[in-house]
């Protein structure tokens, strides 16, 4: 079976979407690619944050009240290396750092990232394709008012709160796009590609930055959706406004239809957000309007069924270039 | 301060005496030595279970339902290893691993196994020094019945179960001891070595292994002084006396004597082998019969008082070799 619909996606925000898809597609008819761009390797462990946020949402194991890690999670490993002396800035709960541990073991053991990916979420019940973005190290870099940070120095443990001046994905120049991703945007079997609302800076643009990825993005014949990350000028989670703002970009969806411009074939506003559909006008961009704030998975759900029915719409249309 | 009494010892029995002596004497004078034989490689951690036994010991933070690792621990880390389809013969807690993993990371980071120890027992509020016999990899290899196997795999794998044909030492030849153990040796103001009551052949063997260590003990002005792990036929703890008559020895103290022959000056008997005294009497072993049966603490600085006044006793004895 060939994969219909292709989710890019970071963390938090999209894998929401990227649930509601996977409760609406068949597994094999989905597949989600993930940011690797805030990996980092930290006491000696390879971590995927992104990654891993996607796998737990689908596995539905995911902590809602954290944001981040696992349901139920313990903290005696964090306790027990604060005790020693050890780093605690970035926080790994004891259920948790068994994929980090494993993970870690098997990279070093000579398997892809691709691989452990697919084999932990089989064994966690996920049925779609989990596609990390690359095989290949890339590291989103952030250049602040404090100086250069790693990401997760930056995003955990500044809590993005320096001003960031510019940002840059390294390696993404090298990387190699994960070949399944590849293969999908090349299968005429391919009918939709769908850019998460995740933040396009943070968790888009590392995908972006890998030139043979952006090139085969705008070359693939299925329609590229992008659904707002910013609602009525707020991001629902993370610093998305706080960073366009200080990118010296109107916090507002137009910005982010502008910033994927040449890119997509169409956008989804918030139903808040109607009203700038206007100023998107002459933008080239197919619009819709939908009700983005998801709070449960009946809305999940929702707003992915509304996805893909824009994108046949979209198909429907011959003049779409 | 010179280090006035060198107590050598593997894990859990021979830990015990070693708590004893730091309960009767003050810090600076004790230093315990600790096989690092049985260290291993695993989840990509390093490990070196002795060490941690007789930190966690010394540091009161031990388990003593299980024999290993720390009181009050939890398993989300092992139970989700399992579900990850990781290797979970060998169990880490989650407090546990914290110090594996920081091991690990200062490991790598160029730090000495020695100096790793001296800032984790000094963080968890451990006297004296505990010093891992070598800095270098030595590695107990045990030849079975069921093929050769590293100790680990043997000891917590296969339970030690499989018939014991030989045991080897691999890397031991060619270890540095610890420089801190061999100034020790030398120090006139050396007072007692205590061979505590650990498996001579698992946990004692790979210091002597040490060509150079094992000449210093024989060179040392000090008495050395062994405690049989042997009581009436049976290892207190362990498959010592099973190992024994897989190794063709009966399994009594004496055996264990004879063992240490040429090495030690005095040996401890138990009380309940008072009667074995007249077998050892034409083999140049001081005998000492005291209660070893540690129990609690009241027990332990009981012996450890007493092997402390038989080393008097034997320093005294001016036709000492």
């Amino acid at each position: 079976m060939s994969v219909r619909v292709l989710a890019l996606c970071g963390g938090i925000g999209g894998a929401k979407l990227a649930l509601g898809l996977s409760r609406i597609l068949p597994p094999d008819e989905l597949a989600i690619v993930v940011n690797t761009g805030d990996d980092f390797e930290h006491l000696g462990l390879s971590i995927s944050p992104d990654v891993d946020t996607v796998v737990y949402t689908l596995a539905g194991i995911n902590n809602t009240e954290l944001g981040w890690g696992l349901a139920g999670e313990t903290w005696a490993f964090m306790d027990q290396l604060a005790k020693l002396g050890g780093e605690d800035w970035f926080r790994l709960g004891d259920c948790d750092l068994a994929l980090h541990v494993e993970r870690t073991r098997r990279l070093q053991a000579g398997e892809s990232l691709t691989a452990i990916t697919a084999d932990v979420k089989h064994r966690l019940g996920v049925g779609p394709a989990i596609l990390p973005m690359s095989d290949d190290p890339v590291r989103t870099i952030v250049e602040t008012d404090e100086g250069v940070l790693p990401f997760q120095r930056y995003f955990v443990g500044r809590r993005a709160e320096p001003k960031v001046r510019a940002l840059r994905y390294e390696g993404a120049d090298r990387a190699r796009p994960n070949s399944q991703v590849m293969a999908a945007l090349e299968d005429p079997a391919l009918e939709a590609v769908i850019l998460c609302p995740s933040n396009p800076w943070l968790s888009v643009a590392p995908l972006l930055a890998m030139p043979q990825l952006a090139a085969a993005l705008r070359a693939t014949q299925a329609p590229v959706i992008a659904v707002s990350p910013i609602v009525g000028g707020q991001a629902l989670k993370g610093p998305t406004a706080k960073l366009m703002l200080e990118l010296g970009l109107p916090a507002s969806a137009v910005s982010v239809a502008r910033y994927y411009a040449g890119l997509i074939d169409g956008f989804v506003l918030d139903t808040v957000d109607a009203h700038l559909a206007g100023a998107l006008q002459d933008d080239r961009i197919a619009l819709d309007v939908l009700p983005t704030v998801m709070t449960d998975l009946a809305t999940r759900k929702a707003l992915a069924r509304g996805v893909l029915a824009f994108a046949k719409r979209l198909r429907a249309q011959p003049e779409r270039s």
